[in-house]
C-alpha cells in the first residue's frame, strides 16, 4: 500500500457520495491529492492557477449542481486565496470541500516556504473544519481520514448547506514513485446519512392555518433562492385563488405569471406605500436584494412575520419575526394551500382581511411597470439602464443570467420580467465583486443551456484572472457595462457630493475588456453609441463561441438616467395616488 | 464634534506615529476611514480596486519604508482579499496597519449584504487584533480607539515587526454632511514607546567569546534580511581577518567582497561537501532559500548552533539549534569583533581551528563560480538562465531588485554577484506567487532608485491586477521569463516524470504579458531569440518610463540547461576534488 493511500482513498469517497467535479490550482505539496482525484478517472477536473478565481469556478459549478465540488490548491497563502469564494458559499449554502495541502505541523513557524496556520483558517465560514494527522501508515489515522471524508461530504450537502474544509499535511516524500500502484484500496466505507423531510404535524398545520385566518393581511415575500417549480406553482395558486401578493427581487426567482411584486424597490420607499403594509408577513429563501424593502417592513412592521426555511441560524434582517418554521418553502405553501379548506375559506369574512391588499400591491406594480417602460422608450442616449433594456428584449428564457453585485445587479432588478431568463444567479451570500467572472465560468462549464453574465468593468477586471482558466465555455456570453469605474458610488446618496468622489470612490480609470478577451481567444464587439447598440447585441448574441460585449457608457448619464428612473416613477405614482 | 471624530482622529495618530502611506480599495463602508486620512493631508493616497493587490503594494511600500503603512478596506469579502499580504507581512515582519471597515455585529448573519465574520480574520497572521466598538459617541469608546491605534502602530513597529489588525464597525449614516467639520480634534494623545536596545552583559560576552574560541570551525550564514551596511562591515573584517565563511542566499543581502560563499545550493548536495561541516553555526536573519544548505547541516550537524536575532518564536529550520541569542545581528558581529583580544586569538592554538574551513568553503566557491561561468559561456540557447546571466552584465548595482518566487528566485541566486544589486527583495514570508508584481509596485512608488523585477509568467499574471493601480512608477521594469507554464514543476524532482505533469502542475498556457502592457500604457519589448536579447535588453534599459521585457523561452530547454548546469558543477567539483 502506498504511504499516501488514505487520500487515494479519499477521492473514491468522494466519488461515492456523488462529487464528478474537482478544480485544482498547481502546486507540489497537494500533487498526491490532485494525483488521486486525476488517476480515479471518474471526476471532470479543471484546472486555474489564480486560486481565488479557481474557488469561485469551483462555487459556480457547485451552485449549478447541487452537489459538493471539490477544490484542491497546496499550502501556504495559496489557501488565503481560497477564502473569498468560501465565505460566498458559506453565506449561499452552496457545498464545497475545500481540500488545503498543508505541511506537517512541526514545520510552522520554522522558515520554511509556504509554511502558514492553516488550521481553521475560514474562521467561521465552515461549516465545519477538519485538520487530519500526517501518520498515513497509523490505523486509526486511515480510519479518521475515512471517516472525516465521509463527514465532511455529509455535512457540506445537509442543510444548511455549505462548504467544508479538511487541511491535510503532507509529509515528503509527497510524489509517487513511477513503481508505485496508485489504485484505490478494494473495500472503502462509505457512510450514508439518510435524509430526512421536515413536516408538521396536523395539529400544528390547523393553528397556523386559524392563524392565518385571523391575521389579516398577507405578504408573502422570496429572498435569494434557486427555481423551484414545485414552489412557484404553489405560490402561483396562493397568489391567484387566495390573491395574495407574493414579492420577489430578482435573485428570487420565482418567476410566477400573476400578481408577482418586482417593482417594489422603486416604490415602497414612498410614504404611501404606508397602505401596503401587511399584518402577516410570510418570508422564505435568502437574502433581499431591496434595502427599500427592508426598511418599509421596519417602519411599517407587521403584526406577525414567519420565516420558512431551514437555516442553522435565526436571521432576522426586517427586525419582526415572530415564527421560525424550519421546512422546506415548496413543502410549507404546497401542504398550505392543501390544508386550506378554500370553500370555508373565501365564505369566511376574515378572507376579506388576508386577500385585502392585493388590489393596492397589483396597482403600485403596475404603474411601477408603466411608468419604467414609458421612461425607457423616452430615453435617446447610450447609457447602461437602456442597455440591460434592450438586451432583455432580444433574449427570452433559453439564457441563464448571471448577474455581478454592485450596479448590475441592481439594473437588472428593476428591469427583469419572468419571461428573460431560465434561472438568474448573483454571489448575494457576501454581495463582493471579487468571484463574479469566475462563478459565471464555472456555470456554463456544467450546463447545457446558454449563459450570460451582466458585469460592471470594476467587477469584470477584478477576476479577469477566472478567463486564464482554459477551456473557456463557449456557451458563455459576457455583457460588461463599461462606465470607467465603480459608477455605484455617484448613484448612492452619501459620496455623490463628495469632492473626493471620483478619486477616491469611483476610482476613474480607462481600462477596457478587449484585450483581455483577445488573451483569452473570446469574439469581442464593443457599441459606443445607441444608433450600433441593436445590431452588435445581435451579432453577440449569435456568435457561436464565448464572446463578449462591452457597451461603453457614460458615468454622468448613467447617474442621470437611473435617478431619473426613480425619480419619474415616484412622481407618477404620487401624481395617480 | 462629527459622530466619527474618533476616526479622523486615528488618521492624526497614524500620521504621529510617521506612518505617510496609506493604501485605500474603494467602499462605503470605510467611507470615513478613507476621507479621514484624505483630508488630514499629510498622507500619500493609493487606490487599488483589487484588494489583493492593494495590500501587496501596501506591503512594498512598508518594506521599503520600515514605516507602517496603512491599508483600509470595506466590509465583507473584501478584507479577505488582504489575507494573502498580511500573511506575507506576518512572516516577513513588514509592517501594516490593516483598517476593515464592517457593519456593527448585530448584523452578522443578518442575510445583510458585505456582511462576514471579521474580527480575528487573519487567524495568527497579525501580531495583534482589535475590534472596537461601534458607539462612537462614548467617551470610553473614544478613549479606547485612541488606544488601539497607539498600540496598533506601536506593536506593528517593536521586534518583531508585523502587520496589526483593527476591525472598525461604523453605523449608518457613515458619510459625511457637507457641513460636517472634518478636522481632527486640537488634542490628540500620541503614546510614546521608548525603543530599547537588546545588549549582552560583559560576563555574557566572555564567556560567549570563550566558547567561540574553543568551538572549532566557524560558519556564519545570513537568512533573508534587509541590506545592512553595519552588519555587512562587521562580517567582511571577521570573514577577512579571522578567515571565518560567511554563507548567504541571494535574499541575505550581505553583499561581502572577499569569502561570501553564495554558490553553496550547488554544491552542498554533494558527498564530498561533507568536509566543511562547521562545528559552531552562527546564523541570522529569516528564511533560507537554499533547501540544500538546511539539509546539508540537518546531515552533518554542527556541535553548536547560534541563532541572533529578536524574534518572538524559536525557529530551528535546521534541527540543531542549541543557542537564541535575542540581539540585533549588526550590535553582536560588531561587538563580537571588537571583543576578541585579536593578537591573543590569533596567536591562540584554538585559532587554526575556528578558520580551519575557509580554505574548503572558499575552494568549493571559486570553483562553482567558475563551473557556472564557463558554462554559461557555452551556452547558445536563449533560456532562463542565459537570459538573467545577460541581464545582470548590463546592470550594475543602481537597481534594486525585485524577484518573484518559483523559479526566478532560483535563476537570481545561482546567477547574483555582489555588483548586480544596490538591494533584493522576494516574498520568502510564505513564498507564495501571488503579489510579487504588486509589491515591487509599491516598492517602486516610494523609492528614487530604479527598480526591476524578475518574475515569471504564471506569477506575473496571478498579480496582473497590480498594474491596474495608476499611476504606475517610471522607476520600474519588468522583466518576465515567459516559459509558458509553471516550468518549475518540470525542474523539481517528483513531478517531472508524471504523465499529469503538463496539464496539472506545469499548466501550459500561450498567454502573454504584451496586451496587459498595452492596457497599462507599459512599453513593451519582446525576444524570441538570443540573437535579439542584448540589443533589446539595452532599449529595455533605455526606456525612460515603465517597461517590461518579455523573454520567450522553451520549457525543455529551460529543462535541460538547469539540470545541465547543476550536474556540470557538480561533476567539475567530484573531478577536481
Amino acid at each position: 500500500m502506498a504511504i499516501l493511500q488514505p487520500l487515494i482513498d479519499l477521492a473514491s469517497v468522494c466519488f461515492a457520495h456523488g462529487v464528478r467535479h474537482v478544480i485544482v490550482s498547481p502546486g507540489s505539496r497537494s500533487a498526491a491529492l490532485t494525483l488521486a482525484f486525476v488517476r480515479h478517472r471518474g471526476f471532470q477536473m479543471h484546472t486555474c492557477m489564480d486560486e481565488r478565481s479557481a474557488a469561485f469556478i469551483g462555487l459556480g459549478i457547485a451552485q449549478q449542481l447541487n452537489m459538493p465540488t471539490v477544490l484542491i490548491c497546496t499550502s501556504g497563502s495559496a489557501a488565503y486565496n481560497f477564502a473569498p469564494a468560501v465565505a460566498e458559499a458559506f453565506f449561499q449554502h452552496i457545498p464545497l470541500l475545500v481540500l488545503t495541502a498543508d505541511r506537517p505541523k512541526e514545520w510552522q513557524h520554522q522558515l520554511d516556504g509556504q509554511t502558514i496556520y492553516q488550521a481553521d483558517i475560514y474562521g467561521r465560514h465552515v461549516k465545519r473544519s477538519f485538520e487530519i494527522s500526517p501518520d498515513y501508515g497509523h490505523k486509526d489515522v486511515q480510519w479518521a481520514i475515512n471517516r472525516i471524508a465521509n463527514e465532511a461530504l455529509i455535512s457540506a450537502s445537509s442543510q444548511p448547506w455549505g462548504p467544508v474544509h479538511i487541511n491535510i499535511p503532507i509529509r515528503e516524500p509527497f510524489y509517487p514513485q513511477e513503481t508505485d500502484a496508485f489504485q484505490p484500496s478494494e473495500h472503502i466505507r462509505v457512510f450514508e446519512k439518510i435524509q430526512t423531510n421536515a413536516t408538521l404535524s396536523t395539529e400544528l398545520w390547523h393553528q397556523m392555518i386559524e392563524e392565518l385566518e385571523d391575521g389579516g393581511s398577507v405578504l408573502i415575500a422570496g429572498g435569494q433562492a434557486r427555481y423551484d417549480p414545485e414552489l412557484s406553482e404553489s405560490l402561483e395558486k396562493i397568489s391567484e385563488e387566495w390573491g395574495i401578493p407574493v414579492l420577489g427581487d430578482c435573485i428570487s426567482n420565482l418567476n410566477l405569471k400573476t400578481h408577482l411584486i418586482s417593482r417594489h424597490d422603486l416604490f415602497l420607499g414612498m410614504e404611501n406605500a404606508a397602505e401596503l403594509r401587511p399584518d402577516l408577513l410570510i418570508t422564505f429563501g435568502l437574502s433581499f436584494l431591496s434595502k427599500e424593502f427592508k426598511q418599509f417592513i421596519r417602519r411599517n412592521p407587521p403584526k406577525q412575520h414567519w420565516h420558512i426555511g431551514e437555516t442553522a441560524v435565526l436571521s432576522d434582517p426586517m427586525q419582526v419575526l415572530t415564527k421560525s418554521i424550519p421546512v422546506k418553502p415548496a413543502y410549507f405553501f404546497k401542504e398550505l394551500f392543501e390544508q386550506v379548506d378554500y370553500q370555508q375559506f373565501v365564505q369566511n369574512t376574515d378572507f376579506d382581511n388576508v386577500c385585502s391588499n392585493i388590489g393596492k400591491w397589483d396597482a403600485f406594480e403596475a404603474r411601477s411597470t408603466t411608468g419604467v417602460a414609458k421612461y425607457l422608450d423616452d430615453l435617446r442616449s447610450l447609457n447602461d439602464l437602456t442597455s440591460v433594456d434592450l438586451l432583455f428584449r432580444y433574449i427570452k428564457s433559453e439564457y441563464q443570467l448571471h448577474v455581478a453585485n454592485s450596479m448590475a445587479v441592481r439594473y437588472v432588478n428593476v428591469l427583469l420580467t419572468e419571461s428573460v431568463t431560465s434561472e438568474l444567479f448573483a454571489n448575494r451570500g457576501t454581495s463582493g465583486i471579487d468571484g463574479c467572472v469566475s462563478t459565471a465560468i464555472g456555470a456554463a462549464r456544467v450546463n447545457s443551456k446558454p449563459t450570460m453574465l451582466i458585469v460592471g468593468d470594476v467587477a469584470f477586471l477584478y477576476d479577469r484572472n477566472g478567463l486564464l482558466a482554459a477551456p473557456l465555455p463557449d456557451n458563455l456570453k459576457i455583457v460588461v457595462l463599461n462606465n470607467g469605474g465603480g459608477n455605484i458610488f455617484r448613484m448612492i446618496d452619501g459620496p455623490g457630493a463628495l469632492p473626493e468622489m471620483e478619486e477616491f470612490f469611483e476610482t476613474r480609470h480607462s481600462y477596457t475588456a478587449r484585450r483581455t478577451c483577445e488573451d483569452s481567444g473570446i469574439t469581442y464587439l464593443s457599441v459606443t453609441d445607441l444608433s450600433s447598440l441593436e445590431e452588435t447585441l445581435k451579432q453577440f448574441l449569435q456568435a457561436p463561441k464565448i464572446s463578449l460585449i462591452e457597451i461603453f457608457t457614460d458615468p454622468y448619464e448613467n447617474e442621470r438616467v437611473w435617478k431619473g428612473l426613480k425619480a419619474t416613477v415616484k412622481s407618477d405614482l404620487i401624481g395617480n395616488a
